[in-house]
């Protein structure tokens, strides 16, 4: 892609995920956790990293919606057509909380809606209009990109992942590292939530993640959400090609402002070895 | 293009433009008028038109912030670039006042913002996304676009008027007809909010708009936001093209409805003689 060059030239491209759990209260639908959108915007303003990309999940915005209307499991009945539209609808709200906080603390972001630009092809990306990303990214803009309901060529329909969008762009624009903000402080060798013995594993390979996914597979540890290692498993692509991944807890005051700074914080680094 | 095709198989698609003076008010910046909004919506939704696309205006959002950044010149110095992501900012809200009523009556609307599947060289469209636009048509939903501010690969970004978008896409989708919804009852001989004399034209065609025009330019009658046959202008290809092009007042009850239906309405019909 002749256009991403330009870019490199300048700088590697960093892009940042947050974790729909970090930005979001989960016990409520549609509540956006204002205070940490308000306290990020802050930290990437005062970090000040360009070029950047942000990626946000859906938390208690799309999850509920695109549940009751089975969006995921694509089109079986015109029932879902207006679930499809609503959950769209549902995650551009949360979109515009994240957005509306960016420009208020005086960052030039612009939604980047990933079913207006992308379309699937069994849940996997299939086209990726990247042309106005790339400009917006010359004219030093900020995109902020979504976990979404996206048009697929066999389902008809699916939820697209804010995790696919990151690891796709990633290695499309050769970008030089992801930093995942998420509401726990790192890959762990259990659920820390649940499990006090649970340990953080600060470095890890792709090989590594691997024989862990092994080990979660044998003990018949299942998540039905998907869970951290199905999230991780999207990145690996992008960390075999060479890109740095950090996973750091974005609802810890300045983690997200240290990662983009390029500082020392608690968390897990996957890298190629 | 292979995908539109299909479309046009089942039944010719209609594009439907709501002017910004229509469904905001003029007067009081950032207002929708929720009146109108909500019966457009129950007019579209008892009309129940397939394959149908909706674009708008941008009013009362849009026009005030991108006047105040001059976002319409291209990108002269950075202090535009918030004004960039103001402007869009602003149009988004009009959008989701218009997705959310159609939502609301039922009707699988879907936002997709130009700024995030269009690109323009000195103003005019160089690429268009149309994949996701082509699958929603496919399933039946109603995408909805609108007046946006682009990135421009001259000028770094311009504003993109729904008329241009409208006329490009009922070329390339190869469209049956256009409607467009106005604040008066169609096109004039002179301007009817202060000329009593003006009279309604009925009916034209694109060589007697183009002798109209020759006209307005010989009286030097400027109009600095573009004004009626500007916007006009702008639909001649797709007139050449040989779609029907209906202009009504939509601030009027049931004009929408019936200009949906193919009904007669009061209004100005542009053909190819």
């Amino acid at each position: 892609m002749k256009e991403g060059v330009q870019i490199t030239q300048l700088q590697k491209l960093t892009l940042l995920k947050l974790g729909g759990s970090a930005i979001t209260v989960k016990e409520r639908p549609f509540t956006p956790d204002k205070r940490v959108i308000t306290r990020l915007a802050e930290e990437i303003k005062r970090a000040d990293v360009s070029p950047l990309i942000l990626v946000h999940g859906g938390g208690s915005f799309g999850h509920p919606v695109a549940k009751q209307y089975q969006i995921d499991e694509g089109y079986k009945d015109s029932s879902q057509i207006m679930g499809f539209s609503k959950t769209h609808q549902a995650m551009t709200m949360l979109n515009r909380f994240v957005v509306d906080s960016l420009i208020h603390h005086d960052i030039p972001a612009i939604a980047v809606p990933p079913s207006s630009c992308i379309t699937t092809k069994s849940g996997r990306i299939e086209s990726f209009e990247e042309r106005p990303l790339i400009k917006m990214l010359e004219i030093g803009f900020l995109p902020v990109l979504y976990g979404d309901a996206v048009l697929d060529w066999d389902a008809g329909f699916r939820i697209l992942s804010g995790d696919q969008i990151v690891s796709y762009l990633a290695i499309s624009l050769d970008a030089g590292r992801i930093i995942i903000g998420l509401d726990v402080d790192g890959l762990y060798t259990a659920d820390p939530k649940t499990n006090s013995s649970a340990r953080l594993i600060p470095y890890l390979t792709p090989t590594e993640l691997k024989k862990l996914q092994q080990k979660v597979e044998e003990a018949k540890v299942t998540d039905v959400t998907g869970g951290m290692l199905g999230k991780i498993n999207e990145l690996i692509p992008a960390v075999e090609h060479g890109i740095h991944v950090m996973i750091v807890n974005a609802t810890k005051p300045n983690n997200i402002y240290r990662a983009l700074k390029g500082q020392t914080v608690v968390g897990t680094i996957i890298e190629r070895a």
